[in-house]
């Protein structure tokens, strides 16, 4: 009988250190020859297993595959696309079973966030009342930090190391020019529901009139009258102010600062963005000059300044998945589990699918300062050990040389889907 | 007869590396004790001569000015402060000469643009003539490289090496999720009226279909449906379409994409915005997702992922100002000139003030190509040599470790301005 296949599929807003996972699982399959056949990747996500393409990722050689452990974004490609429960869309899963069946596939690897381990969790329950069992384990991934049981997210730290760097370097730039020019400066990050990419953006500030001077979270509803006179004091006592919002930051009543549909002075319709938004806001009222910059997917892109921390536990979150694929466990997730000493030290653990599953876990209050605008050392002990350590890419006449895969895809034996 | 004193100043908008050439000047200084008595800086450039705001910089250690050339933005302050001539505001230029003379001030080395050295050589000319010599020394420093005469300026290899890695990096982004959602990226970069900057974003496409596919350049009259067969043609062939425009994009009668309305101290419009524009132009047209990104000051201070090249080329110069003014120079500004082979060399060389004054240098329509939406070999040779090399700051616990300085001011002599 021919070994059993593993399939990988990269799901949802991609990371700076996904590839880092994916190497994680392929190199750690690929030493398990004995018992693992071959790793297909799905061709943009669970779509490419759906659709029957499959990336066949034994023809890519051992160093492209070292190389995506130094490469952002998703190397297979990913997707915006939920699987509903078998009961409202039984005909997706007979259609993976069928896929899975026609590939010899074993092993579902699912590297995503809470979505996506709710995928993976139905997916294992589906294959086993259909008589195929199929061993699906979750790799944790996001940016949002959101995923419960696990200490942290990978994918969380780089983008966090990303936004501090960033605060601290445009805050001097703001320092030098607010003499005779901007005085506001104004950063917004990812983070719709939860205020962690914010947060992060904390540990920029290591003595008092340090950038970020303001963090705006969406945990903290947001009051135009207290957020203006804490600009002002700012302005006063350091001659400018240095501001990140959270895109999720919001007014008492749920509206998002971004969709308060404002116009500018000149009549314009205010084109998204919370940063402009707040930033013509901080004008209207005060009249200071302003600059505002959006990261968008620069932040979560960013390798070059990788966290070297969140790399290697990108790394560790895959091979384990791996490992506990042949050591017989289903539908879990590996975790980091962060020891209980002052030295920060992380060990890999494990979670249900069916307790990380649609669970997102918030910021919790007491990381926040009394007053709304800052983080508290509690916040700090937390984010620091995320960020530490540089990994950084190989570069080729001053630019970052980044795999390049062949993605040739395996012969397909069903109809089109 | 004391020795005489040098009057150090920041101009206009900060670099990433403009404090390298602060350190260039300090460090050079301190090795002529004999001949150069201390380095002043002005606090907020030129504004610190005219309030008398003098930073004595013998009090920072040779540890801290070190570090200077490892920390972007303006560390004494830079303005956005332009003198007019002294014929029509002769009060200013006698005040700089008070200054100067109850400080024992003989050099005066200037740090900034185009408009900062047509001041350094009125304040030049007005010494002579007052019978109270300066010697004035420019020194080159603009992101937006569009100082004559020098091969490039300093400041522009960092900001080039930054768009053309963030681009790179948010195009894997984007080509990861095309399949199912985002099918646009937009990223805004800086240069009000020449394409420098927006060229070298340019370095991130080494193959066909690498990001950005379509650059957008203001020395190229905006053509809405050029522009949207575009975008449409590389999108039905790779997925996505990742664009990178210049803040200084205009339609042929002129009108910027995006204008924010105000003015800057130089009677600049100040712009901003035009991502967020264009991306809605897209969605308008085509429907297409998107997303934008604005990375604004950011680009700027990135001294995480500054040019090797420009932080040398930058202390050179600074190092060059003050033995020019050594070697009885006046009303010159030191330059980049690049050597005819093949293999990348460049030395200093020498521009008479007079000459660099008030003169943007744009980019040649043969770096641009016939489409109008990318660029050229030719710019490619000229731009990649000036991104090469990687020099790292420190990082402590994850952040990277910038120069603080202790900024005592000299006691004032005179009555307050």
């Amino acid at each position: 009988m021919p070994k059993p296949n593993l399939f990988y599929a990269q799901s949802g807003g991609v990371t700076s250190v996904i590839n880092a996972s994916a190497c994680g699982v392929i190199e750690t399959a690929r030493n398990h020859k004995d018992r693992i056949g071959k790793v297909y990747a799905g061709l943009n996500g669970i779509v490419g297993a759906l659709q029957e393409n499959l990336i066949d990722t034994s023809l890519e050689s051992a160093a492209t595959i070292a190389a995506l452990r130094k490469t952002p974004a998703g190397a297979f490609g990913s997707c915006r696309y939920k699987l509903n429960s078998p009961a409202d869309n039984q005909k997706e899963y007979d259609r993976l079973m069928e896929v899975f069946r026609a590939h010899n596939i074993r092993y579902f690897l699912y590297n995503g966030g809470g979505d996506s381990q709710d995928t993976a969790y139905k997916v294992s329950m589906f294959s086993l009342e259909k008589g195929f069992p199929v061993t699906c384990i979750g790799i944790p991934k996001t940016v949002d930090n959101d995923l419960p049981l696990t200490d942290n997210s990978p994918g969380f730290g780089s983008v966090a190391k990303y936004v501090a760097v960033s605060i601290r370097e445009a805050g001097l730039d703001v320092a030098s020019m607010c003499e005779s020019s901007t005085r506001i400066f104004v950063m917004e990050v990812m983070g719709r529901h939860a205020g962690w990419i914010a947060g992060a953006a904390g540990l920029a500030t290591e003595q008092a009139g340090d950038a970020p001077h303001i963090i705006l979270f969406p945990e903290i509803a947001f009051n135009c009258d207290r957020f203006m006179r804490k600009v002002r004091s700012y302005v006063k006592k350091y001659g400018y102010c240095a501001i990140v919002v959270s895109e999720g930051a919001r007014y008492r009543d749920g509206r998002f600062l971004a969709d308060a549909g404002g116009k500018d002075a000149f009549g314009h319709v205010q084109l998204g963005g919370v940063a402009p938004c707040l930033a013509n806001m901080i004008k209207d009222e005060t009249g200071y000059k302003y600059h505002w910059a959006v990261a968008d997917y620069l932040q979560r892109s960013a390798r070059h300044i990788a966290s070297a921390t969140d790399v290697e536990q990108a790394y560790a979150v895959g091979k384990a998945a791996v490992e506990f694929a042949l050591a017989g466990k289903n539908a879990v997730m590996p975790i980091i589990v962060r020891g209980k000493g002052k030295r920060y030290r992380w060990r890999i653990g494990e979670a249900k699918l069916s307790e990380v599953a649609n669970i997102e876990k918030m910021m919790p209050r007491d990381f926040i300062t009394r007053d709304g605008f800052h983080i508290t050392d509690k916040a700090r002990e937390y984010f620091s050990p995320l960020i530490v350590g540089e990994d950084t890419p190989r570069y080729v006449t001053g630019l970052p040389k980044y795999a390049r895969l062949k993605k040739v895809l395996v012969e397909k034996h069903l109809k089109p889907w």
